[in-house]
């Protein structure tokens, strides 16, 4: 059940060019802005970067590159994590490429929160393998996080990465079994929740859903089911010229 | 050392479009021609393929796009594997879209030999964060390994895919622990030998090596260095349009 019930949407999955989360800012910001100016030409009157990477890296030059508003996916889940009121201490998952742009550290420092951040470049692999419940993404989640709370002791835990939610339940087990009490909290929600209250609406019927995709339509049908819950019909191939 | 000690060396890693090996047919032969018409450009006389994947989906478009002689890292795996005459079950080891185009099975067939192609996604990202001797790593080659050998009993294992010779020796281990007896083959090094024999020399003195990289040179160094086994200094940034 979508939260705009009414709104038309276009999704555009750069697959052909993904993971962004190994690459560096130059390259994620040309592929983000290519993307943006993209679902712009077909009539967006909003674009959500529904991407850790791409928020962290890209978000000023996609503002700077469309003429409609923008929402990345780390600003709202900051902002809920600050009312939250339950200590000032957050650890937040993401890819290399998030944490090493320290765009989560940012913006937490401007809400009063103090972020340890934390790389996890074996998750999105693990996910998209479909290693959801396997003792070795146990043994991975883990690690990681074994290794982020010898030097933290977080009350919030925020997913950082779109792909996390996927294995939400597994963090808070590893979570609990390392004796923290942190509460998860998952950027992707958070942010449609807050695009939700921002945008127009034309009712509540007749609302729409299209995609495109950059690289084999077949696996970002299957993938993308996944996702989302429920089955992708049509995908469009779309060449941006990568 | 290396094999063709007068010889210039150009390398081009493809880093802003990595990793080729979950991007479709079309995709990897529009990434790889660019990259060998770039390569030729520059005065190459002789391309190698060093990559499983685009040699399994694009060696034929490559060898279409450009005038000099082109190397691919199957074919000469396949012959060494025909010559050593210990049975004709070979299981290949590779990425989702070399499995996919069944490229090592079309190559064993017109030698005699019989393959299972089994895809191991994960190995690249566990390699390029570095786990190498790690348990989770070995946990997953055992998975991958056990599924494989549940369908076959090779007496050769090939590892098609440049990334795995860096876990040779576990892949070995997890082999002789499953109870099998099979020689493991790596493709670059058996490719690497075939190409020395074919080429012309200009002598032992004098060679070069230059390297190209389409994403962050910095990456390229630390990664690049360990495959090479020694420090890599110039890496130039190349911007492939893509």
């Amino acid at each position: 059940m979508p939260l705009i019930p009414g709104a038309h949407y276009i999704y555009l999955g750069d697959t052909a060019r993904l993971p962004y989360g190994a690459k560096s800012q130059a390259t994620i910001a040309r592929y983000a802005v290519e993307s943006a100016r993209f679902l712009e030409g077909r009539g967006c009157e909003h674009l959500v970067i529904a991407c850790n990477t791409a928020t962290a890296l890209a978000l000023e030059e996609i503002r700077g590159a469309v003429g409609v508003g923008v929402t990345g996916v780390i600003e709202p889940v900051v902002a809920m994590a600050s009312g939250k009121g339950v200590g000032s201490e957050v650890l937040v998952l993401a890819t290399a490429a998030t944490v090493e742009s320290h765009a989560y550290r940012a913006h937490c420092a401007a809400h009063g929160l103090r972020a340890t951040e934390k790389a996890c470049p074996l998750l999105v692999p693990l996910i998209e393998e479909g290693w959801l419940d396997r003792e070795v993404t146990r043994e991975v989640v883990r690690t990681y996080l074994r290794e982020a709370l010898e030097s933290c002791s977080p009350r919030l835990v925020i997913l950082g990465c779109t792909h996390y939610p996927l294995i939400a339940g597994l963090i808070r087990e590893v979570l609990e079994e390392l004796g923290s009490g942190a509460e998860v909290l998952d950027s992707a929600q958070v942010t449609s929740v807050a695009v939700a209250e921002g945008v127009r609406r034309d009712g509540d019927g007749g609302g729409t859903f299209e995609c495109f995709a950059t690289d084999s339509v077949e696996k970002f049908r299957r993938l993308g089911s996944g996702f989302l819950g429920q089955e992708i019909l049509g995908v469009e191939l779309l060449d941006l010229g990568g």
